[in-house]
């Protein structure tokens, strides 16, 4: 299987007014996302509010993805939670379903744990799902798991598991960070975890970005993937930057489900699940301003 | 029913070589601490490496605790977890077994959220559970969750729900805050998370001390408690500090199971499900010489 790349969107999930994933509006999600040109999904992810479902929803949207008929090699679920069983039965789904690979965060309640514990905890669920098919990217996203995936860590996993340790989405924000990954892990799968930097980790041997906003920007990011090798791809990428700036001055969620709702004029996409909650009113206002100052459209 | 108080343990949780949990050592480990005069216990809490085990497992440790004939009066378990459904689950089956209340973290993945939304989350939990007879501990532990309990929340909860939010846990180390939710909440259980703060907790009309270490110190909290009134107080305070502050120059959890091996000389006590690992053999020496410097001992 050729390594997953290009620009993966971390798919947002409808909700009932009940807070129950609207599978059926996800579904449609989700392909609209792949008609616009994304190369594939990173399901139940943070932007999907995965880590507010339990195991038994989570599986359900999946099978969902698949009923719908969105093949495996679109998908990068995220599988990683506190508890190494959970853990292994999401992954072990993701499997079934043909799942290009999983996003795994490390266990994230405990804090300042060490090195040895993190791969103790990769190491016990790579051996209970005992699955050669198995391919995991880290989700190294130290504001929100408050658990960095250090490079010690990755270099002890990738000459362990070798064949299993395919990848890495840094949502860090930090560039240097990206760029090292790329320069020091051949054949490891380096995903910008914003389109903010596309363009950049790319051009440093980086396979692409899994990105939140993207279910937003999933156009301009395209546009940018596409034009990499032409002179105007800087910007083009200037432009992509700033309608994520514009989006980010918010809370990333809910700030995307309020665009998701203007743009489809379904209000019922306003639905969060707390503790995540709705924008309030001036802040949206603020968003659509901000985000009407860029180029920014998403197409019918 | 009286407002639970007190020392209460916050329980280590046993396990097997497969990393399962040791349901019958678990139930002797309850009773035990029982015998030694603690007035109840938190299961499945930080201590309890509860955030590292599935629902499922988390149903039947307590199901094991009930067939152990240890009654809900005894047991404040922690319930809080990610996801609301997981809380509420959870929050439904301590209650199965009449726990007199639960300790509840707030969902802790997503970081920064507004008093709102974790007003919006605990208050869907009570909705869901539905139950008059549910009362709630919050879980303050920001070093942990990294998702604090502020002042403006607990009003807005108990001003709510009055007759569900009883009191607090509060494992911050902060005992300032402590103190002052004494002044400000009348009928708010406020129980120091370390047996540090048990009598200035006590003397401001605090309830307790709901603490890790006391596994190992229940002993010396006992006495503390028994004679809160005496002259001679403080010093066992100063004492029972003392252990304290030397039991958690180490990691918790490892320390206190490297404490419960050489204990009952009962090796298998050392096993931690991951990212909690064991003790080295240097810290476990180091933990041992600074306890062996106290007039720490544990009853047979």
């Amino acid at each position: 299987m050729s390594q997953p790349g290009g620009v993966w969107v971390a798919a947002l999930t409808p909700m009932n007014p009940d807070l129950s994933p609207d599978t059926t509006k996800f579904v449609s999600h989700c392909r609209w996302l792949l008609d616009q040109g994304a190369n594939g999904l990173a399901v139940l992810g943070t932007t999907g509010e995965a880590n507010s479902f339990s195991v038994a929803e989570k599986r359900r949207l999946l099978d969902a993805v698949a009923e719908g008929g969105i093949s495996g090699d679109k998908l990068l679920p995220g599988t990683g939670s506190c508890a190494i069983p959970d853990t292994v039965e999401m992954t072990k789904h993701a499997l079934s379903h043909g799942a290009a690979g999983v996003v795994m965060l490390p266990p994230f309640y405990y804090k300042n744990v060490s090195d040895d514990g993190l791969f103790a905890a990769y190491s016990e669920v790579i051996q209970r799902v005992g699955d050669g098919k198995l391919r995991i990217y880290f989700y190294h996203f130290p504001q929100m798991s408050a658990t960095p995936i250090s490079h010690n860590l990755i270099e002890r996993l990738l000459k362990a598991y070798p064949n299993t340790i395919a990848g890495i989405k840094d949502s860090s924000g930090n560039l240097d960070n990206m760029l090292e990954m790329c320069r020091r892990f051949s054949g490891f799968g380096v995903f910008a975890g914003s389109e903010q930097f596309l363009l950049p980790v790319l051009r440093a041997g980086g396979v692409g970005c899994i990105s939140a906003t993207a279910n937003a920007t999933i156009g301009m990011c395209v546009e940018v993937l596409n034009n990499k090798d032409s002179a105007n791809v800087d910007a083009l990428q200037n432009e992509l930057t700033g309608q994520r700036l514009a989006i980010q001055r918010q809370v990333l969620i809910p700030a995307l489900k309020s665009i998701a709702a203007r743009h489809t004029g379904d209000k019922s996409w306003l639905v969060t699940r707390p503790p995540v909650v709705p924008l309030s009113a001036s802040e949206e206002a603020a968003l659509f301003t901000a985000l009407d100052g860029t180029q920014f459209k998403l197409a019918a």
